[in-house]
């Protein structure tokens, strides 16, 4: 936990330098536009610690595994986007002293991330250990239009000497990851050239054969004019330079501008790679910083248009989910149906940038309500590009006949995780992706969908639950044997109720599908028939047989399901009277212990209820919330979410209240002590859910929007932006007051608080409450 | 599986040379005398397939940890007992090319290890690419009487050419393991020095700080005269040399004899190690080669008058079961309580030559039968100085009080092993411990072992009991949750049978040993009681609490008790109906596969019944037998020998003999194809009881030695040896007759089929059946 972000409703700021914080501080202050993005590294050299990160959507390693003890079916590699060719870099020396804020002394240091305008600025004022005092301030942003370019204005104030200032830009591509398994480096050098203030650097991965061209061309302005004198270059493997100098007095003011491009094989020939960044450098040249700046800045404002969220009353909440919003923009732009969104985005090396199941179960929510439906409609695509990976994955795991299980963790639909508790149990992953596109047709009604990429992609899921129980003759029921849930403080249990309870639903789901499919795509059915030797009758009977008598672990007498067999063996000790210094278990207790304890680390048995609430009446959510709740240790981020939204449905809006505040300023607090690894990404859709389902009440049901709002006791009002039926809506509460408006020309209808409210385009709907 | 070791009674002998079966006959051809030994690697030169390996009892490396995912509890490091300083290299050279049997044309090889008398030789015939042909003959041994000397004979004879040949004896500290964590070497030098036919090498381990002086001499004899001419020195880093030329003639025989010490800082000062080095150098070249082995061979001898087993009728099954009782004699000769047996003994670097539970559960039987009594001693006593490392081992998972829990591999008590479904569950290895305990006392009847050495580490373990179970308020009943039981394709289960049996069984069993130390030596208990704050009252309340309410999970209608919860709602198809392709399940299953499915590793649920045969009946075990024998793949080479007992028990007499015989022959004939990596020596001591206890049906009730034995119809006979209450018998079965000679003054009683019998002193029991 720190707390020196100050608090502000639309910049994260960061004043005075303290070296301790700047991993962390790197991470927060990260920018990106969806295809590329960075830590937040400075430009000048730092010798201090630091954690360099420059990373493109898609390009990545897979670094070979290493394990203590191996495992049949383990994967040979870990796929990881890896850190690539920095093109931030500008080297400054002054009178001969090359500046470095871990060998200056720094008196005075600000760092701002204006999330409106997507815009890094930081600014300071250091004095060298050859007395020369400079200030300078850097602004810098990834275009969010010309995603492509990167463009920085360095500037360098000479506050008490004359001589002279050398600048010297460079692009680096000899860089490595911290978490090499085997302490290689990933890429070689294809090509270089530099001359004058213009350079490109040509990089390669080893064993992928990704190629990245990186160009960078900049000027240096005097007191704002161009200053003219030599240039020189310098190269070496994978390294590029330009250097210039420039004679300065005390009060002079020097603009370095430099503008790169970063372009890569996923989308141009190889050959023609190298031309790609000129020409991507030339367009950024011949635009200016200014114009850059302005389209990309006029980009924000109109994503925050369709996705902002206003909270009045509280500064560091608002700052908070703003922070939310802004990282997952940066993110994912959901242009490319190649892309996902990995558990850190661009801001660290953890976790690889692979996709989790996160991405379904708590990212897509946000790109539904905040984007254009091709953006929520190409995760889903990418699952479904990934559908015959995830086939070969399950034969690998002694599957057949087409069954598929998707990848714990994955870059390009092959499975890379290598933990056998999670990769080969931690199978509910494979019951989100097919409720994401329940989520998706729910949402949008867009149907059609299901023809056929989401009846493809649940086809093999089903074929896979229908594999992976087995009929237990003592039980005369189905049983899941040997799964991890989404609580990974349990590992290899029978009978896991969110398991199990999501294949049964699947299954369900698939056969309606198939009805849907029948009747409104007959031909696109008997195709898919055969393209994928569906046995209709045979594989149909069994699921439905599985839907009859699938195993649940009950709790008779307090009328609950059972998180997995055996649960109630456990001793029930609530959280609450476990010792301050035993928390967090998983950093004070033995892996063992964990098992053996009741408790969870994230929402299981609740998330079932909580995405199948319509299912349960209140007092069934009730039971189960007041059950496992007490059990909770919410260890993961991923957790307090779900919590928080069952708990505002059940209404419990001061437990809703606090499980939101527990993930909304997760990174900005470095409330887990870990953000110096990287942002929280996934998180921040959770966190985006908990407000707009746990306060807003939100839930569309049958395509039908829904609200039952409240406002938090201290908190004078909010407002949400979402997207829905082809409207855009505003929601707002206010102490007294409830408002939907509507800034769209497209009716909408939506039930608040049980009455359905029709809404017509460009009016507001006003509830008092 | 191979078959290329040639059948004889007393040796293994290999004939022909194939490069592809040199690491397995390296290790099938080990030699070591409980202090240490080395793989069978050639003394000159090899460039071929090799893994080299010289082994010095205890001393050990901690390599630093390396695993893919961390849990909280791993250890730091592995400890490892590593490839030390080569002492048996004599480079050879003819004419100036150097003389390797990789490059030269090897016209006849045969390798041979004399068991009986301890003697590795190999003599080949190799045509050099200068085509001077040479007959070589090597003979080496580790003597088991002066246990720091090795010597050898090494002849080389001029088949077909005149010149000059060439030896360099050397010394070579400057070696690496295989299997080293992160490719670092572990020896750094301290000193060395050589001179003339001499030289000393001493080196040090990094981080441990063990050090290891070796000495060489040596001598060239050419067609028995000594030959005087120079010696020419060499050294670098961790390594000295000694040239020595001669010239020869077609037909001469020039012969090599070179005699080592090894000496470490385990036995003496570090500073006195080069001085212990020489004096035991000097010992050695005083004595000379002939009367080395002598003496040597006369311990063989000795040895194998109190250990052999005798086969008429089948010299594979004679010449597998000798091979098994060498390699044990090899390993461990209990001079040393410091010391214990590695999985791989002396013979390759797998499972780092530490210590497991297979020592107590497979080992001390042999030992205790056929070694003085203070040889299964020391391996109590191992354990009891590892006792307060236990007690914190288990404060690092959480348990308290003096609870201890014995590492799962260990070589100086701290636990080694990093894979968390074994290092913190697989706790019934604790038990294992304490049973050695109750076997000793029950054979040797030492019952004041326990006064105070046995309570102490029965206490300690029983604590741990006391604390790992926890009250199921559902069940009422205590249960041991997340535990991994000697079947290991079972992880994380709960109430597994062995294990809480084994610690019902230790509470009891502590229980007794208070009664007997309160009534023995109540002065002592008292000490006890205060020096281990033995809350004698409330402890033992507790104890007795949950020995009368343990839970052990049953299946009814089957009468028998279940391995664990759960185990019935698997698919419980016979082994016998699987797929031939799909065995071994664990190198064609995944992971989770293997664990959903009932197939067992090794005994599991009958390893406790064969431990605790007395308390059931013939039925009751059978019934067992029957349900979890066919569920048994035996993938671990532990599994059949208790599987061959119990069948030999309920008189299932063929499937004893099948039983045995899949591990008789393991190493010999290569069963697994991973004889290379070292041989399975605590599974021999798993055939050896398997011998006496399923065919002899040897067992000891009460102190009292019975016999329920079989001939397998194979066979003409068999004999095996026996000490006994200090009588020495030799147990013989003929095709209608059993004897029992009694080869000491000592009169000893025996129940024969039931029948209790007197042999006095000197006398043969003869029984006709």
């Amino acid at each position: 936990m720190k707390n020196y972000i100050i608090h502000h409703d639309w910049k994260i700021v960061e004043e005075g330098f303290v070296p301790e914080h700047n991993r962390i501080s790197e991470s927060i202050f990260s920018i990106g536009n969806g295809k590329m993005g960075q830590r937040a590294n400075f430009e000048e050299k730092y010798s201090g610690d630091t954690l360099n990160g420059t990373y493109v959507a898609g390009i990545y390693y897979p670094d070979k595994t290493r394990v203590g003890w191996w495992k049949n079916g383990y994967p040979e590699y870990f796929a990881k986007i890896i850190n690539s060719t920095n093109w931030i870099g500008i080297g400054v020396a002054i009178n001969g002293e090359e500046l470095d804020l871990a060998k200056a002394k720094v008196l005075s240091f600000k760092r701002e991330l204006d999330m409106q305008h997507g815009l890094l600025t930081r600014c300071f004022v250091a004095e060298l250990q050859n007395g020369n005092q400079v200030e300078v301030c850097s602004h810098r942003f990834v275009s969010t239009v010309a995603t492509e370019i990167g463009a920085i204005r360095y500037t360098v104030k000479a506050l008490n000497f004359d001589g002279e200032l050398k600048v010297t830009p460079y692009l680096d591509g000899d860089v490595e990851n911290e978490d090499s398994n085997y302490d290689e480096k990933f890429w070689v050098e294809v090509a270089r050239a530099v001359g004058g203030p213009e350079g490109y650097l040509t990089v390669e991965t080893l064993k992928t054969g990704f190629q990245l061209s990186t160009g960078m061309w900049f000027q240096l302005l005097k007191n704002g004019n161009k200053v003219e004198t030599d240039i020189t270059n310098g190269e070496r493997e994978k390294y590029i330079e330009a250097s210039q100098s420039v004679s300065v007095e005390k009060g002079d003011e020097i603009v370095v501008e430099k503008f790169s491009s970063t372009v890569s094989s996923l989308d141009y020939e190889k050959e023609a790679l190298p031309e790609k960044a000129k020409e991507a450098v030339d367009l950024a040249v011949e635009a200016g910083f200014d114009a850059l700046f302005e389209s990309h800045k006029n980009r924000w404002l109109q994503k925050w248009a369709t996705s902002d969220i206003k909270i009045e009353g509280d500064v560091a909440a608002q700052q908070g989910i703003r922070f939310n919003i802004f990282q997952l923009n940066q993110t994912y732009s959901g242009e490319d149906e190649r892309l996902n969104i990995g558990p850190k985005g661009f801001t660290g090396e953890k976790y690889g940038g692979v996709t989790y199941w996160d991405t379904e179960a708590y990212c897509l929510p946000f790109y539904l309500s905040t984007a254009p439906q091709k953006v929520a409609r190409n995760l889903l695509v990418y699952r479904r590009k990934h559908l015959e990976k995830a086939i070969e994955n399950a034969e690998k795991l002694g599957f057949k006949n087409g069954a598929a299980l998707y990848p714990m963790v994955t870059i390009n639909g092959e499975e890379c995780h290598n933990e056998w508790e999670i990769t080969f149990e931690e199978v509910h992953r494979n019951g989100a992706i097919a409720y994401a596109i329940y989520d998706y047709i729910n949402y949008t009604g867009d149907k059609e969908y299901l023809a056929p990429m989401g009846f493809e992609v649940l086809l093999g899921i089903s074929r896979f639950w229908s594999q992976r129980v087995n009929w237990s003759v003592d039980k005369e029921k189905y049983v899941m044997l040997g799964v991890t849930g989404p609580n990974e403080y349990e590992n290899n249990v029978n009978n896991n109720f969110h398991t199990s309870y999501l294949a049964v639903w699947t299954l369900k789901y698939t056969l309606e599908a198939i009805d849907y499919l029948k009747k409104e795509f007959p031909f696109l059915f008997e195709e898919m028939v055969k393209k994928w030797k569906f046995n209709e009758l045979n594989e149909t009977a069994r699921w439905k047989d599985i839907i009859d008598k699938m195993y649940f672990a009950r709790d008779e007498k307090r009328d609950i399901y059972l998180q997995q067999d055996g649960f109630l063996d456990k001793d029930l000790t609530p959280v609450a009277e476990l010792p301050a210094e035993d928390l967090p278990i998983n950093q004070n207790w033995s892996w063992d212990r964990i098992l053996r304890a009741p408790y969870i680390k994230q929402a299981d048995t609740l998330q079932s209820l909580y995405l199948f609430q319509e299912n349960f009446t209140t007092e069934e959510l009730k039971r189960h919330f007041d059950f496992y709740e007490p059990l909770t240790v919410h260890e993961s981020s991923l957790s307090p979410c779900v919590h928080s939204i069952l708990a505002a449905k059940i209404g419990y809006q001061d437990k809703a209240y606090e499980m939101y505040l527990r993930t909304s300023r997760l990174d900005l607090d470095d409330y887990n002590n870990d953000t110096e690894d990287g942002l929280h990404i996934t998180s921040m859709g959770g966190t985006w859910m908990s407000f707009v389902m746990a306060f807003g009440g939100m839930r569309v049901v049958n395509n039908k929007l829904t609200f039952n709002p409240f406002l938090p006791e201290s908190w004078k009002s909010y407002g949400f932006r979402i997207d829905f039926g082809g409207a855009h809506l505003e929601v707002k509460k206010q102490r007294e007051l409830f408002l939907i408006i509507n800034h769209s020309a497209v009716d909408v209808a939506a039930t608040v608080w049980g009455t359905e409210h029709k809404i017509a385009g460009n009016s507001t709907l006003e509830i008092k409450k």
